[in-house]
């Protein structure tokens, strides 16, 4: 099947907006960690719906490290941007930003990078995803550091052995 | 109490984006116009929360005449802005789109305004909000259509009479 | 395709209670305006349901003005009663009532008109739906105001102009 | 604490409808038994609410028995009545019906006895509740059926032993 | 249908934590009855499907009396085990413990029989379940009074005389 | 403050189940990644507070790769082990497993390691946590994994350079 045209990573960006309920919160009044994923997984799938123009299902979640609490009655945005195309899958950043309804206390809570896999309407079998054409310097960035989080995943899934990790290898070697 | 200072309306423009869920939908597979609704004060109820940096509760809807079905799987997204600030109270005006998950079939589905009154966090009565200051064309044209649909929501409400609804008098009067 | 049998309004009068729950309020403990709009559409969708015999999708809602807070525990009573079919749409009027759990501080809340259009099952598009005979007084002239009411829906929606809503006009007029 | 004024069973007559959504569907998409509890207890719960004006927290379900499978999109209606009062607690009779949303297909699905005990809004224990005056032929013997179901009841829970179940005694003996 | 190989107790044993969410609560911030009962239904149902490896649909629910109140924030677990297998329907038994999130205070709430009806997935009729082995002496305990409880719940349907319940008959006979 | 007695893996070992609805599933009928990563949360949680016996909050999800698409309908088990305490915080692994109703198709579909840190009930800020006590073979290679998992989190976070680094530095330097 023959790839589709590249697309910006401005044709897909999708922002998300959720006021966290009761329901939402854990008996201290802090939103739970796991509902706080589900609203990042759906934001990152219509970004990742959006760049493939197909139906894509979550492949992985990289770690995710929660640093602020976040309370009943704040509001949550969600920025989610493409960062790289790959074969059949893409990789989306997925930034989280919290303040009370009211707007104060502003801050940025955390971020993660989800992977997608787009799938054939019909068969439901793996199809390739329009290519990434980053533009700015910080699409530019994340775009080159994807092959880094690439070669973590594959590592940490054990589909890559250590000592083939090419980048990995640099980094730490690096270092000594 | 003084009224705190004015704000433009890009300070508290809301953006909000939603995937149409199975529970969403009747039986037909159609977004419920109920759910919709939910979601069009939810996001307007957080531009105003923002404009007015204030509690705020919804004090009434104006018509809202749904254009077009929205499927199950279908992706919404909603834009609310602030319109104008009354003493007490402010107009937010909501647009919502639709499109598939994959961005195909993209179209705006309907609008409407909704209007909020800013309560004090300790006793609960309403308080004076910040002024808006539109700025561009459509800005303008929407804070001076304001008082009319203002006048007609009183009317509506049996708080004023036809006879005293001197817009709508002259709406009507002109084109007789 | 023919019309069917007229019915009266008592055939489809819907009433609906609801339990107000945490997940419902916003974090002052009160219902939110969005959550009231949904109960609303659902309650008179099932009231245009039994008159139609069809399925039903939402058309419109007219302006809601919300008169009295609901808090957290209090008990919800909706009641929904046809007041006029047109061609292929019907009118619905809903009455919304609110007391605590324990039947204290009761009251009506608010009220509104939500159209529905029938749907035939198999291809979607608009049928015609049974006419409505109005019995008592009350349904007499709830009957009667369906026209002004259906007038001013269409000016709004932008698909009548000022100059042809007669009805409208006399109103104005007359009170000059 | 002196026991308040004896109430007739119109005063906390309850009506819900509900409109089964697909997630409240099994697989083979007909309503789960446990929903259809949930509602039951609802409703019964804003009934007993009315009559005894306290906080009420549920205590016993009778055996249930479902007769007729429910289906997504189908309206179902519930009606609870109270029963009998006895001295801290009541006894609440709902019978459940079911149409499509269309009104067709008709019919009592189940019905099911609740209990309840009404507490002190301060310090939660129980309370006396108000007596309940049967009126009409059908309310007379529902009040005088309930104590066998009562002395059931205590039997079933292990509260009372089978050679001191009087009516239940007479009932098994008869038919010998 | 020949019936299919009998199943030990073990094989369908099944196991479900749930944390009480503040929508799973009344005002006074106690677990509600009817959200008990949907969490029963769906483990026992879960167990039911496992035995029958069937489709199932719940067929009653025998009296169930709640002991002790469960808070907003502690831990429920649910343990459910099929107890007797009859022609094409089951009963299964399931026991309530509750504690805090930090494990303390554990206690047993309340247990209750449901009884399921497996279904052939083509025609929705009813088709054989496999037969229980009860292995255990608590295991051969509940098989035996299996059918008490069954006799008892014809006769509480109306489908079987109280003269024609000899299980009963004997254990009040007993007493006298 | 002392730090309290160390615990068994066994005793807060927790199991989960739960029944993928229509709405915890994308439009192709596929559990939704966010959702499940959900209910991993809270069953992880669940386990932490039991070991903790205080208030936790997530702290950290660890990379997660979803093998298995998961289907409308199916029955899913999670099953999380407190794997290694550290000082005011834990690490729980969870795996989980899939099956239809009736038992077919039965999978491990992945695992994730979570963190939590537990909170003083009264002033929200850490608190130590209870060593845990490896026993059996797979509990002592958990445990002693641990410590390189915590290493690449902290490298992953920013907290830690890679040059310090000194387990993951092995890890990579052997196998050059």
């Amino acid at each position: 099947m023959s790839r589709p045209a590249p697309k910006r990573v401005a044709e897909s960006s999708t922002t998300m907006s959720e006021l966290v309920m009761p329901n939402d919160t854990n008996p201290q009044g802090n939103l739970m960690g796991g509902n706080m994923l589900r609203w990042m997984d759906i934001c990152c799938a219509i970004c990742a719906g959006k760049h493939c123009a197909k139906p894509v299902v979550t492949a992985s979640v990289d770690n995710v490290a929660f640093q602020s609490a976040i309370k009943n009655g704040e509001v949550i945005t969600l920025e989610a941007n493409v960062t790289r195309a790959f074969n059949t899958s893409i990789e989306v950043y997925v930034e989280v930003f919290a303040a009370t309804m009211q707007g104060t206390h502003p801050r940025r809570t955390h971020h993660a990078f989800f992977t997608f896999v787009a799938l054939d309407r019909d068969n439901g079998s793996p199809v390739p995803v329009p290519e990434l054409l980053p533009l700015t310097d910080i699409e530019q960035q994340r775009y080159e550091a994807a092959l880094n989080r690439r070669e973590l995943r594959l590592v940490l899934a054990g589909r890559l052995k250590p000592e083939q990790a090419g980048q990995l290898q640099e980094l730490f070697r690096q270092q000594a």
